[in-house]
């Protein structure tokens, strides 16, 4: 019965992943917000030596400094993201200061976890100048100011002592404003990342000129579904958004909390919770913005939705594009990743529909392999594309998707022009060996046209890889 | 700046699959149903020489032969599943013939996918015997009595003429009754499956004793959601089946046509739509049953849920039971496979919430690998669990997982001390030493204890290995 059994080599050869190094850029010290120090240092939490795997940031702006937060929707959620999200509610959205460690994420971890996160805040705390007498009365000042996140592990504790003298002894001594800091400050965040992601811009609301800059990590577990802080809960939900994801955007405008909230809460949803890598949402996915109004002249208001809508809608486009920018990073890393795919749906009958459905072809594990092979397999994308169960538009039945109206395409990234493969329900009669040029670019888009409204939703997304099974077979040893 | 950038070796090891082989047994010709007749044969779909890629399956019997199914809930219905099902509704639940093809899934094929399906059905209904004059009046007697299924690459049509040929020509001179014959059919419906895989078992009702033999398909695309068929619309509505995912199991007891749908129903909900290789629901996954009574005296009437209610529990827990097997071989032969993992969720509010947290996990990527890379990553497991949302126990907000409540423990196959890893939120001092013992084992088991109420769901699902990105990162050259 032996011709039954389909043995196996054993060895497999795996395709280059593509060199991701370049998508590191050093930037000037100009293009950064003023206002903030930065650091990031080994502090022991990762094995190998000089590894930064803690970080410290603090605003020293003499305005209060805004903070908002995405966290993960995870019925499990780590120390950090709980007591940030706690801290968050206490101080109706001020904090100046954020302590981040990678290597452990502190989830799962019981009460010893939340008395970890806790230290860490406290011990950053003290790290953090007095207030300025005018801004806040003393009566007004939080217990608290710091939000903390971890990555890494879960179910381990925190080498937390080793993690205290890092804030205590040697975060001081290293803080700094340059380049250097911030890029430290973006390599501490990482796990399983191969480049620091961080990036900056500049731009103007009521004539003054503003500083954005951030970073963020993550590389597997992404998928995330982020919904804003408790402080805000009457903003719009998440809907979708998995991985452990950490990211962290400072800027230098004036922005009030409430407002500060729901512009990140709007730009997570297009942004973060537009990518997956692998479909797994984590127990620590978390983004924070603080906003500290360091370059705005004294007379300068904070930015608010309701008092300023113009000066708001240009924050929030900004800090969406940012975001955006951000999230790329994250898919681009991918665990494994050998390309990067844009998946847009369009003619769909509501936003939430042509995000499911590109969400669901972005994780599809028959369409990421296939990308991987570099194969036109878009008999696979329209099975992940069926397969989900689009939202009733009233209380009768759910809308079905009528496959004679369903296009698809493989678009290319050098503006050749795209491939149309199903059109209107029929296979084309498709040249496989412009198909296989488009698809062995590391770059390239998948177009599905449902022929149902108006509505559209991109995802980004990468393949599934040899090297993705080699690094989650055995990710902790 | 190369220290950035983590290179890959050229080459992976991969961990040999265990050998599949000993899963397909040889049955005597006494334990098959009686009055039906198969073959299966090389019509010339699949490229290699020889391999068998028709299956033509006919009832004898002198009664009427009731006919049930469930079909995919993919959009994209394969045209054998649209043809499959009018000709259910069209007869109210008789056929008695099946025609299979493997190599070509005859799926988003426009008119001509639908023209080649009526066109296999045409070919099978005229190797039909004659109804036997008492049974069925010539007006009533059916157009068409042959289901359809194929199975294979999305987006290509049949070589329809090598297909109708093998049924008209070479099927007639082939058809069996014999353990060869029954083997054969089998081997027809493969496509990555390693082996053929073909069950039967005996029981009795009413003191006659009935037979119940069947194969099924799918190595991968294995995530079905199988409905019922249109017959009978008021069935229960199946909930999560994904896969293509072909089955056939035919008795030789008599039941309604009615009773025949219901018990499938139940069934496939607790086997097949409990299975998970990658996730990903075809376009094609359909499950056949049918029952010709020939082994009931002339006098026993149709086995009905209401004029017979416990010769219908008995039928339907044995139609269960084996329907379980049948779907635990196509994980046992998921692609790439080391591993065959019973994944439980007890304590759940609810049979759904169980089954939707069974499922999620069943299909986590990070899950998967780390079942693949033998690590005990327990963290994993609880991120799947607490990314499901719960559905809502009432019109109020959806019941959440209380994390201090949730316990996970690993269980060997050996009948050996299964191993708590997190008691009640807190994770144990885990013994890794005994956690790689577990886990080196090809089948053991996670259970997950929510702690929220009495209700609990069994999903079986394998590994995820370096063999499956190579089988599916290629799959179609």
């Amino acid at each position: 019965m032996s011709h039954l059994v389909k043995r196996l080599s054993s060895t497999v050869s795996i395709k280059a992943t593509p060199s991701k190094a370049h998508h590191h850029v050093p930037l000037p010290s100009s293009a950064f917000p003023s206002g903030y120090l930065l650091t990031g240092l080994h502090a022991g939490v990762k094995r190998k030596p000089g590894a930064p795997d803690l970080a410290v940031i603090l605003s020293t702006s003499t305005r209060p400094t805004s903070a908002a937060a995405c966290f993960t929707r995870n019925a499990f959620k780590a120390a950090p993201v709980v007591v940030s999200d706690q801290i968050l509610a206490q101080n109706a959205g001020r904090a100046r200061a954020v302590v981040v460690n990678s290597g452990c994420a502190n989830a799962v971890t019981g009460r010893q976890g939340m008395d970890d996160a806790w230290a860490m805040v406290r011990a950053t705390d003290a790290l953090l100048p007095p207030h300025p007498s005018s801004s806040t009365p003393a009566a007004k000042k939080p217990e608290h100011e710091t939000l903390v996140m971890s990555t890494g592990v879960i179910g381990q504790t925190l080498p937390i002592a080793k993690i205290l003298a890092g804030i205590e002894k040697h975060a001081p001594v290293s803080l700094g404003k340059d380049f250097s800091a911030w890029e430290c400050a973006a390599r501490a965040f990482m796990t399983t990342d191969t480049f620091p992601k961080l990036r900056a811009r500049t731009f103007t609301i009521g004539g003054v000129e503003y500083r954005m800059a951030g970073m963020d990590k993550g590389a597997g577990m992404i998928h995330p579904d982020m919904g804003p802080a408790s402080t805000f809960t009457s903003a719009d939900a998440f809907k979708e958004l998995h991985a452990t994801l950490l990211g962290c955007i400072l800027t230098d405008a004036p922005v009030s909390p409430r407002s500060l909230q729901s512009a990140l809460t709007y730009a997570v949803e297009r942004s973060f919770n537009s990518i997956s890598v692998d479909g797994d949402m984590s127990t620590n996915d978390t983004i924070v913005v603080l906003a500290n109004g360091a370059a705005a002249p004294r007379e300068v208001e904070e930015i608010d939705e309701e008092s300023d809508r113009d000066g708001y809608e240009v924050f929030k486009r900004e800090l969406t594009e940012f975001a955006v920018d951000l999230a790329k990073l994250v898919v681009r890393d991918g665990e494994g990743a050998t390309k990067f795919v844009t998946v847009t749906v369009k003619g769909a009958p509501t936003y939430k529909d042509a995000h499911s459905i590109a969400s669901r072809i972005s994780t599809s594990a028959l369409v990421k392999t296939a990308l991987y092979g570099e194969d036109a397999n878009w008999g696979r994308i329209l099975a992940a594309t069926g397969s989900v169960a689009l939202s009733s538009p009233s209380s009768s039945a759910p809308a079905q998707i009528d496959p004679t109206k369903v296009s698809v395409s493989f678009v290319p990234s050098d503006d050749t022009t795209p491939l149309p493969v199903l059109v209107r329900g029929e296979p084309e009669n498709v040249d496989e060996v412009r198909a296989k040029e488009i698809l062995s670019q590391e770059d390239f888009g998948v177009v599905v046209e449902l022929g149902m409204g108006s509505e559209e939703a991109t995802y980004w997304t990468c393949d599934f890889s040899y090297e993705y099974v080699r690094i989650n077979g055995d990710y902790r040893s």
